[in-house]
């Protein structure tokens, strides 16, 4: 990336929430001013991880800029901080700092800090304002909006959360810059799914998309839009009682091959790239969609180096048993998201029996 | 308690909520057939703690007897169970048993029963369905009703948690013949409070209850009132950005001298006991409030048990911080509720310097 951008602003609205999502190269200068702006509370206390100590000090720089005073807590990388032992770590230091109920929690990382700060603004003092300045692309395109937060329990994952819509998302797309190439790779998985429920016009975008991040202003446009697709689903379901299951494309099997590899072997954009390709062969058995759509697919996830062959390592059988504990499975019935065509979303398919198992195996090519 | 009351019912709104309080004598036994008509998943996690292990049998069977299954998970008795470590191992608990987002907690006890397993069902896959059975006079006509859940945390009471309205109360007054006399006077502290919120009316009714717990008919009427007032300013203000304030009337020096006796000294009602005659006193200098209701209410405070004069233990300067502390007090003003007369609000209040100090040290008589 060089060329500078120019910011894009797109609107959100869930319930009663209505917040901005900008989105721009070099905009995370930005925060400070646009958060006064809506601020009702002099505080806020700014979460992020180690990944970002440079980010960070932009971040507080920027708020006390603004005249804001910052609370700073760091968390350790990695999944293992979405915990309740975090919560309550950052929750004692929030009151501790005198935060109050019309301050604000600004998550600046990615989708760990998002949904692990996310959910402490939900339940600190029965809920405070949220910011999110998301700094990899999987947090841009999909975490950091629609107000899903949680931590996780050792029985699972995201067990125990809420649904917190935020004030201000504010995407730096410079941030990406800094990414390890896998991490990148992972958020691109999330575009995939995006490109695949939006239809045939971003996927083929998404299919011809060169080595990332990409130029500035194009990829800013691609996460738009992207953003703008999911924007417009919670918008219409916000609490995930019907057509927000269509964002769960691939996350059925994907799920279960992240939990049965002990979230170590795949991390989740990889277990995605698999839980799309065998959600796709299933939407072709189930619903006759075109098997070129999966051929295609695979040669943009591979481009990317994302998996498209499942390691022996990971058994079927664990799979199939993480499949069947998932939250997302009622009752018994699996009840999968699939399509027809791009853009042609089913929800609640239950696959013929031995399907999914038919799936799983076929990923091991 | 002997004659049978006929049972009751009050609809609650707050927000897209909706839900029947029920009250009346023996009505625990219903509580399985009235949430199987209402209940979407098969299974209910039943938290209750070691106070009413009867109780919990009890409701246990309706259940089962409806056809849900039912998981036991007991607290122990006391505000210490109010945690996020008993929240991660009610979660982890529930999680184990198969606990699925169509399912529900039922909370089958007092104040701190209800507050925890609230908390829980906010936030268990971020959010499922919530029954409150409350057992003692607090829970039933104050923390049952109107949605506020959460932990404590060393910083403060209710530090973490959620609103999140139940689908069903069912109040059993019959329960309320097994509590000590303490535990029934602390409940009445809070009656008396939605007197004077209320009105001449139900603060005359109030004046002139006879020993607690009173005729069973009667007090099925008289909870029915205060929860009745108490739905109303959850309909007008879920969020408690406004007329919800009302019910913090005596709130803010209770809590003081709650915080300040270190929750040992006294006990919340009690604490509310002396900050109601705290805020009276208040009302007649800022508000002009006629003496003689602050006289009427000190009368039957002290016929009920509760306290009308503060413990020389418990130090001023100690109350008037803990006030300052208090996450209700709003930046650096103090925001009080306070009365013209009995039924007749005011909210955010600001007394004149040093009124707070003095209406403390009042109390000493």
């Amino acid at each position: 990336m060089n060329a500078l951008a120019p910011a894009q602003v797109v609107w959100a609205e869930a319930g009663d929430a209505r917040y901005p999502v900008h989105l721009g190269t070099g905009i995370l200068d930005e925060l400070g001013p646009l958060w006064a702006e809506r601020a009702a509370g002099p505080s806020v206390l700014l979460v992020s991880d180690g990944n970002v100590p440079g980010l960070a000090r932009r971040a507080r720089a920027s708020l006390q800029g603004a005249g804001l005073r910052v609370i700073g807590a760091s968390v350790p990388p990695g999944e293992g901080s979405k915990s309740l032992a975090q919560v309550e770590r950052l929750a004692r230091l929030a009151a501790e700092a005198g935060l109050r109920r019309s301050d604000a929690v600004v998550a600046l990382g990615g989708g760990v800090v998002g949904d692990l700060a996310g959910f402490l603004a939900a339940s600190y003092q029965r809920g405070v304002r949220l910011v999110h300045a998301p700094t990899t692309l999987l947090a841009m395109v999909d975490s950091a909006i629609g107000g899903k937060t949680g931590v996780d329990l050792p029985e699972g994952k995201n067990y125990v959360g809420a649904i917190w819509q935020p004030q201000l998302v504010l995407a730096d797309i410079e941030t990406l810059d800094g990414l390890p190439p896998r991490e990148l790779a992972c958020g691109f998985a999330e575009v995939v799914k995006y490109g695949l429920l939006d239809g045939p016009e971003l996927l083929e975008l998404v299919e011809y998309w060169p080595a990332l991040p990409g130029p500035a202003a194009e990829l800013t446009g691609l996460i738009r839009r992207c953003a703008a697709h999911k924007i417009a689903v919670v918008a219409a379901d916000e609490r995930d009682h019907g057509v927000r299951a269509s964002l769960n494309l691939g996350h059925t099997v994907g799920h279960g091959i992240e939990a049965a590899g002990g979230y170590e072997r795949y991390r989740h954009g990889e277990a995605i790239s698999l839980g799309l390709l065998a959600a796709l062969r299933l939407s072709e058995q189930e619903l006759g969609l075109d098997a070129a759509v999966r051929q295609r697919v695979a040669v943009v996830l591979a481009r990317h180096g994302l998996p498209t062959r499942l390691d022996a390592a990971v058994a079927t059988p664990a799979i199939l048993e993480a499949i069947g504990r998932d939250k997302k499975a009622d009752r018994d019935a699996l009840n999968m998201t699939l399509l027809t065509a791009p853009g042609d979303v089913r929800l609640g398919v239950t696959p013929a029996p031995g399907r999914v198992e038919a799936a799983v195996e076929e990923l091991r090519g």
